[in-house]
């Protein structure tokens, strides 16, 4: 754990391929903020905002581009990129146990699974038959794997994470504890006495390097798959409907919904709680703010939004009175322009 | 699973109840949808919008109505209502395995449950004491049945699901992975120094043939129960608080949240990430489009929503600032009408 | 459970610090509302709404002012705060049992664990090297404590809870099922080929009488702790993004998400569904009603909202058109009010 990993500043430098400027000797024993930072840790310059505590850091080093070097007023490792470099200083000091290859004596693992020797299986843990656990990879306290699936290189489930029948996952992703992936799509057909089911055929299918949050629920695809494509990141609570595709590199905040066959391109950046309607295509390069409804594609990458404004709540009152008289309101002010318009056409100069 | 079941044609549009119309002998083995479909495939034609996809489907066979029969380039079963014969279709190739009647080594039963000896109860599952399961029940692994409660016939848990005490589930029943039924309702008491505890003393019923989607959680109730009565679907990560009750057949989509006391009527539909206060009534036969805030009981059946529309945001900004000013908007308004009102009566044929 | 438990009628008088009136033997078994009481139960009454359910109320007896003694039917007990009064007599027929110190024989705890000899840890429970479980607490079935975590006593883990290592609570907390604790805050850096991932080195804190809901996530700090202060409540489904702060008291309906950084203050109640995006600073005493989204830091307190109100869909349809003209409409009726005072200023008398 963080606590126990300690760098020499210079050998971090290397590391993370920047130029060291100061004493190559002093160790660095955690990251931290430039206001927490202390006698052994190494900070981070990425934000202008920030530049008074910078000014006023107890870091031993901070990680800043060559430019912003005067500002500093302790050790700096000079890089490109500060926020990239301390995203991959933060990997250096990661809390995780390197893997612990073998079966815990409490795991079930059912007759036909393949587990592969460096993997790990944890206490209690259940591995159905057919299940593939590839080399590296780790299937946390607790958690479920359904019959046939695939679990790739170096990919961790963390606790409790439950797999239905029929997912495949790349390599090196992230499953967070309580994600729920390939549970029955949402599908029945009506009747005149409530609703048959219609049984989720399809699975799912993860790519590489994806991470998917805590209590993340991503269902399987009624007929086809539903499909989370490599390098996506989805935050906790987030809703994947049967069929959806998530297109590479795309991030999804906490508590969005995306709802059945949607499409969702490359490189999006879908903000927290917002909601997304079936059937839909947003373009790559799409972003949607916090709490905004997408009820039709996107066919220009951009920025959208939808709701309103906080405001008091007796303002809001209102206003809310008022929105539900809009459309009377726009009739009305087009009837005053048209008594304008005769008006300046019959008035008093004519 | 799909890929292990074959059924001849014939034998399927006699389970479907459906009319042949072609080769009574091509073997099936799964279903797709009419642009996927291959040599083996059913498929089905319920959306006149993807009649394109109809005249140039591979599937061996479509369910179609009699009336579009010779729209259909390949053989047919005809049926009356293809959605629903698809439905039921998808049940015959359903992946999930039939009950393997027995307590699984890795169990953990107290003594004083009842678990009838056709039931299933799976790997690290735990059943506690004066629990009742019932004939061709499945516990699945890893889930956790709490004292006292009963699981109708035929009712499945999958992995990882949570009943606290004092849950009643009938039958034919399906609880995704990651549902919390029987948590504590959010009930406090203000006091001077923060809250007191209102300990949550009912339980909840749920009736037959119900499913509850995955990371759900139904509350307990305060001091009656909770109730989700036959026939109702819930999506995943739905809230029910304490209280509550769902009517017959209703559907209720993703992420959406319910609040303490609110009954809603039967066979209404509420899209997902609706929120829907407390102490409600919402009339039978109500529709909630997505991302709806309902905060007045509904009366009258029909369709109901809020919120705005998404737009580019830049846009947006500047609709949400005057959104703000709408009453303010509304009064001006008003005051030019009452001066064109004025002027028309002053004005200069006067 | 609660059906067990009798007390007579002058012993939870004395209990709960109220005056009798009535008979002191009459023996109370459960608690009950005005309206579904019966022979044995005590109610209680506390809203104005409800008198006519006190008038018509089959209670033994009901906890109500000393003011309102008259209007009351039946035998009393009179107290200053009835609400108050019926939460802790509430806690009296709780439904939990007693702790069952000791370690279940399925659980998995890991060499270096220390474990109270008054705690109870469930079946098929997973506590790490490391963990201190403090005296009286409990961890549920399924349970899994990851390394270094600290319980404190009297905590309860209800069953399938996760915390990730390094998470800390206080005393008397309790923590729902499916609730997971210090998953990885979602923090990445961007690159030219998608997201570089920065590890989540700091923490969980979280203080004494705390409650989160079922199935509740609250991330792990990027480098300094997530903090969840005294007596905050935190209902289902809510989300804690990473290095948020929670402050005392504070209450959280279900669905609410939390962004990054930001600072709740104590003694707020945000309802549920409710959106926060990341760092921001709000007051003490700030109320946030349902589904609306806090977009930027409240400094006063008071009652803050957003969103619009439910209506029928096909008006609501109209009325969120005009909202997408609503800036237009603003400057339509800025010039007609410049048309209007010239007119005025120009008009027939001039």
């Amino acid at each position: 754990m963080a606590g126990n990993t300690t760098f020499l500043l210079a050998e971090l430098a290397t590391r993370l391929g920047g130029t060291l400027a100061g004493n190559p000797d002093t160790p660095i024993t955690q990251l931290a903020t430039l206001q927490s930072a202390g006698d052994n840790a190494l900070s981070f310059f990425a934000n202008a905002r920030y530049l008074n505590q910078l000014k006023d850091t107890k870091a031993a080093a901070v990680l800043i581009t060559p430019a912003l070097k005067d500002e500093c007023p302790v050790d700096a490792i000079l890089v490109e990129n500060p926020y990239l470099a301390f995203a991959r200083a933060s990997q250096l000091f990661d809390w995780r146990e390197d893997v612990q290859a073998g079966i815990h004596a409490s795991a079930v693992v059912a007759e036909g699974a393949q587990i592969d020797p460096s993997a790990e299986v944890g206490p209690q843990a259940v591995v159905e038959a057919g299940a593939v656990i590839a080399a590296g990879a780790v299937i946390g306290a607790g958690s479920v794997v359904g019959r046939g699936c695939y679990i790739g290189e170096n990919t961790r489930l963390e606790a409790r994470v439950t797999l239905y029948p029929n997912v495949r996952i790349g390599c090196r992703s992230l499953i967070h504890s309580g994600a729920v992936i390939g549970a029955d799509g949402f599908g029945f057909a009506p009747t005149a006495k409530g609703w048959e089911k219609i049984c989720q055929l399809g699975g799912v299918r993860i790519g590489d390097n994806v991470e998917v949050g805590a209590c993340t629920t991503i269902d399987r695809g009624a007929l086809d798959d539903t499909i989370i494509e490599d390098g996506v990141k989805l935050d906790d609570q987030v809703l994947i409907a049967h069929n959806v595709v998530v297109g590479r590199y795309t991030a999804i905040a906490g508590c969005t919904a995306v709802a059945g066959s949607t499409r969702i391109g490359e490189r999006c950046t879908i903000a927290g709680h917002a909601g997304i309607t079936g059937h839909l295509q947003i373009a790559d390069g799409t972003h949607v703010t916090a709490m905004s409804l997408v009820s039709r594609s996107i066919t220009q990458p951009g920025v959208y939004s939808s709701g309103t404004g906080m405001e008091p709540h007796r303002q809001w009152k209102r206003n809310v009175v008022r929105f539900r008289q809009l459309d009377e309101l726009a009739r009305r002010v087009r009837k005053l322009e048209q008594a304008t318009e005769q008006h300046s056409t019959e008035g008093p100069n004519t």
